[in-house]
């Protein structure tokens, strides 16, 4: 059928097989409204931005994105087409956010809290299960000069429900405060400079250990003896109320350091709400160790682990930050926020079968198409159960009823209703359970109830 | 807060415009989920594939696409990067649908019914109310070999329903068969090679009228006898039987031409299965005069006019066709689909007042900062909210109640519950519907029941 003749490749281009099966697409589609459900009972409202940015806007983060940017031009050049050469796809969700607020300033309500849960690119050498399109949803809150520490506390309540509700089985969101660790270094004599490098040496912690983390930080001009004060420090181990202890004895050694005591003082305020909103102890703590990479955290900061499946890495990462996404209004605008790159950690939670695939298609019910000349009452039943809120596939083409209860089982369609002449001048029908391999027969006025009924029974 | 000092352009580049402010985007969202929820009401099963695709992909279908696909490339050139030059954004649903299928033939079941409601791309000059990154809402159902017509006939009922349930007012659906028009125009003695000219021209017959597709039929050496025949099949009025028995007598008249009949008899077909799937008399139509301009379609096609606002054009738009989606694995696979262009479609409808956007904030209910030392109290009456499925804002700022009260009413938050020192004491607290300004005080413990009764309300 094709125009040519030569064998076209349909397959995607490198780094862009990201796309699902109909019933893995269901359950990235089950996360989507989960995630949706619970930033709305906080109260976050979605926007989603154009893939296409301007160069400027993508690279005002500064030289970050450069390796990764897309840039986008027609494959026959148009005439008069300005901004050829000067677009690009947009690679993550926060330089957007701040581009969004600095076109809609006017138009929008502050502490503005908005989810985002499109795709970004990334033009990164392809590797297994790194992806050059993925879905990224993030949700932040942005003031306007300020942002009360509660919203910081809310990010863990948020976290909770969303892993709890789409049953991935057990976590721990890990939480500490960048001024907690640049507080403690300065305290302990590490020079400013020295500073970022000991955040990005102590951010590799999980993946390389104390050993390489100590040796890293010598090799960068820490004197042993900090080093092994920082490994020390990131290691205070307890429950919440025990390590913010410790950090008050800590602070108090070193002479209650302002920076030192500001973190701590942050940490506290946001641990107390987390235990206010009711996040079960054995779902957060405070981790010292926590430092993340990025620049741009200025307070709190947070990681997630599954547990039993260390290797995943964090599955949703984030925190606050005081100067990232005021950039182009010139504003002091800080925020607190998280992010979850969800098509490859859905791909590594079905790899590892943590999530199971839904079933194919979203029908609950197909009416079987026994004789052609009823076909008028296989599309009123069916009509009948969608305005009760069923979902139905009717099948069409005519095929010996084995066949039809096959295409059910593929499917994954667990009811087929059976309505043949002799159902008809009676007034009933046949229900069969695919799962269960029974069948009945009911009045056909009870079949809505039923099969209510039967689907209430498997959710 | 800009690295730089110059001041960065930060709108969209041109024809990437497309952002919605939060409460147009809810509304956005709320059409998603309608369509969504009606889809798979009918079994339709979700797919979503790379915004990226080979180029010999993209042009497969023919030169169509060659003037609107744009290639993307990393700005800053990766080695070993085999793929550029060679990939392009999709600019439909439809090539993109023929390659997902080709890709995972094996894994899918047929009929294979799926919806699509991501974004496309188009490198078109840019003009108003023209987009190059829209979202399109397309439905399809493919078959093997062959494909019941019955799947032609649920189409009108899938759009009746989601306009229906969408409250966009009065439209109509306008049905008609391909071969109804080839046929006719074969037995008025229309040459193979003018058919195609013909049918692209009675598709203007909205936009420039009768006397002018006349002139134009003309010109392409059509004579001013055929010319007026057409124009008359064209205008043939009537109900859907009226319309049929008039189609009947034209076939008689002519001597029964076989491609004519098939397509008078599919055409029936259809109509009485729209008709058993319980579609209301004045929501669709058979209309001779839809043609549709896309060359694929050969049977069934459908477009739906808003009464009232005719100039917007067909708002919902498909057919069925033969040979477009199993073009890269080399079969016959006949599918039925139809096509929203949302984007356009919803500012359109905004601008016209059609559709109003929705509050900006998901928020039900706020729940107000009145005393810091209170917070414990508000974070735990907001959990309680939370588990029992409402949208909280809780007030984390502290303000004067009156500022609070604007902010609710900014975010269009309807209500807002008020505890302070005293309701703590007695255990109750304030409730002020903003609407009404009416404000009533309550017993904690009923705080649940009496938000659900008043959200219950508001619906």
């Amino acid at each position: 059928m094709s125009k040519n003749d030569e064998k076209i490749n349909f397959k995607p281009p490198s780094g862009f097989d990201i796309e699902f099966l109909p019933a893995e697409k269901r359950l990235e589609q089950f996360l989507i409204d989960t995630m949706r459900r619970v930033f709305e009972q906080y109260g976050f409202t979605p926007i989603e931005t154009p893939a296409v940015e301007r160069l400027e806007v993508l690279q005002a983060k500064g030289n970050q994105g450069d390796n990764i940017i897309y840039s986008i031009n027609p494959i026959v050049a148009e005439d008069g087409d300005k901004d050829s050469d000067r677009r690009g796809l947009k690679f993550d969700q926060t330089v957007p956010l701040a581009a969004y607020i600095a076109r809609h300033l006017n138009d929008l309500t502050f502490p503005f809290a908005r989810y985002q849960m499109d795709m970004v690119f990334r033009g990164e050498r392809a590797k297994k299960g790194r992806y050059r399109q993925f879905r990224q949803c993030d949700i932040d809150v942005v003031g306007r000069g300020k942002l009360s520490l509660l919203y910081d506390a809310q990010i863990p309540a948020i976290i909770a429900q969303i892993f709890d509700d789409i049953k991935i089985g057990k976590f721990l969101i890990r939480i500490n405060n960048r001024k907690v660790l640049t507080g403690f270094f300065q305290a302990i004599a590490i020079t400013p400079d020295q500073i970022r490098t000991c955040l990005k040496v102590v951010d590799m912690l999980d993946k390389i250990g104390e050993a390489k983390v100590k040796l890293e930080l010598e090799k960068q001009g820490i004197s042993a003896t900090q080093a092994q004060e920082i490994i020390g420090f990131t290691q205070i181990k307890g429950d919440t109320d025990s390590i913010l202890d410790q950090l008050a004895q800590t602070s108090q050694a070193l002479g209650n350091p302002t920076d030192f005591e500001q973190g701590i003082s942050e940490l506290k305020t946001v641990i107390a709400g987390v235990i206010a909103l009711g996040v079960a102890a054995d779902k957060f703590c405070i981790d010292l160790a926590i430092a993340r990479g990025l620049e741009y955290y200025t307070g709190t900061v947070y990681e997630t682990t599954l547990i039993g499946y260390e290797s995943l890495g964090s599955i949703c990462s984030g925190g606050r930050y005081e100067e990232l996404v005021g950039m182009f209004v010139g504003e002091k605008m800080p925020g607190v926020g998280i992010s979850i790159g969800l098509t490859r950690l859905l791909r590594q939670l079905m790899d590892a079968k943590v999530l199971k695939p839904l079933a194919p298609s979203p029908a609950q019910v197909m009416v079987l198409n026994l004789q052609p000349e009823l076909i008028d009452t296989y599309l009123q039943v069916s009509q009948t159960l969608r305005q009760a809120g069923i979902n139905v596939f009717t099948g069409f083409e005519s095929r010996p009823i084995g066949k039809q209860f096959q295409l059910a089982d593929k499917l994954g369609i667990p009811l087929c209703v059976i309505i043949g002449e002799a159902e008809i001048a009676n007034k009933t029908c046949g229900l069969k359970n695919l799962q269960t391999g029974t069948q009945i027969a009911i009045a056909l006025d009870d079949l809505v109830t039923e099969l209510l009924a039967e689907i209430a029974i498997k959710h």
